[in-house]
């Protein structure tokens, strides 16, 4: 039964860095991925479509027996993580309150920075939860959606984007934070540029990395790692977008050309493999 | 209710590292601790004797209507962790398990070492669980009990405590390992000692930091966050030894001089605060 994989679901390639945690750090435990490219980025998206996308990832996986949920996407986690727990029976996991933890246990001056998309940014969710679990500490928050096509577009090492991401980030300048947390699963891809650019007195917490952790906890609060690594299955990945374009990405995050790819059909009843 | 304080147990003054982090981390938070000092160090007795020692510091605190219980000793938790989930209907939370996910999260090349009292050592509990989530894992483990009897000594600083430790670690100077578990909650008390004689590349995990992490996460899990925190009580203190000694060196550590320690009696019928 514990051989089952976790599954991980994001809106294009961002949650991949939530995947490569979990390989880098459970790699006993088996992956299964979806991310919907077509229909990215949930950042602008109204709360309900991204609910509605949210649960068709869902229900895939969910036929496909998984043990446990990652919502590997900050947006969608916003949105959908109290809907997902009230009426799923495995465990899901989301970004946001590992991220919130993660930036606890890091900072020591109590000034965190943020940046996450627009839709992240708007809910307010990562301020909300830092300001619930210590009300001294001060969070400075900022839109970032241009990060996301960057990545997406396979511009990660450009200097045009090094040069964007240093304006952007410039608005932290006098907010004297010591912390600022990747609020959006693609970032932590741009984690070199962006520690090049805050400085080594800032420390970047990749909320996706902390979630493993998360997950890692519950696999053993409910005793449900894997009980046979050796016959450990094959990770499997799909999109809604095109195969090729996530192969190319995905691959090179992961360090790994040998990934099994498959394209999910947007049907009127949810996400189907096509034959 | 969930003005209720979280309980944190341990044989002598190391806990206080895992107090600190939970001030640290969870401010609005209440902390009641219990040292066992006048039967410390835990890491030499036979495990039905720590677990003896253990429940009765439980029983003592569980009367005071803790909502979580946290073991902030290795030793402790490698003896009595299954008994006390069993058997208590609050949630307990170790301090191995997190110290566990703290090094895989951190290392890179898969080599650990793992510094701890004899008792853990002795127990494997740390190379268990280690490959029992990586089995390409490689755990070298050091027993280093002079650790604690420095920081009960109150000797963290000293020109002879330095030399003690740069000599015990130079056993792991052809081990090549990139992370290095602090297994005693001591331990991090003399952490830029070891973090100078391991040196930069080396990074050091506090099992108390991530076990915090984990109390935060069983917070959100069960809402039982403290919802009153303006009017949060005042934390508590208690040691089996002597107040005054326990109270200097709480207040070194968790730096504040305005502590309630109270001395607890050891009796036929348990540990009773004395009149």
């Amino acid at each position: 039964m514990t051989s089952q994989a976790i599954g991980y679901i994001d809106s294009g390639i961002g949650g991949i860095t939530v995947a490569r945690e979990a390989l880098r750090q459970l790699p006993h435990e088996v992956v299964y991925y979806v991310g919907d490219t077509a229909r990215m980025p949930y950042g602008p998206r109204p709360k309900e479509e991204v609910l509605k996308y949210t649960w068709e990832m869902v229900d895939f996986l969910v036929k496909k027996d998984i043990k446990m949920l990652v919502i590997a996407c900050n947006t969608a986690t916003a949105a959908a993580l109290p809907d997902l727990r009230a009426k799923l029976d495995i465990p899901v996991i989301g970004v946001i309150a590992p991220g919130v933890r993660g930036a606890l246990r890091a900072t020591n001056n109590k000034k965190i920075g943020v940046i996450a998309t627009a839709g992240t940014v708007k809910s307010e969710a990562y301020a909300k939860a830092l300001e619930h679990k210590d009300n001294a500490v001060r969070v400075s928050q900022l839109a970032c959606p241009e990060f996301v096509q960057i990545v997406e577009a396979n511009q990660s090492d450009s200097p045009a984007a090094a040069t964007l991401i240093a304006d952007k980030l410039a608005y932290f300048a006098d907010k004297d934070i010591d912390t600022l947390v990747l609020g959006c699963t693609h970032f932590p891809l741009l984690d070199q540029t962006i520690g090049k650019v805050m400085g080594e007195k800032v420390t970047l917490v990749n909320s996706g990395a902390v979630a493993i952790e998360n997950v890692s906890a519950m696999l053993d609060e409910l005793n449900i790692s894997n009980s046979d690594p050796i016959n450990r299955a094959k990770d499997e990945y799909y999109t809604t977008g095109d195969v090729t374009a996530f192969h190319t990405l995905a691959s090179r995050w992961l360090n790994n050309d040998d990934l099994n790819v498959q394209h999910l059909a947007m049907t009127s009843t949810g996400l189907k493999l096509e034959d």
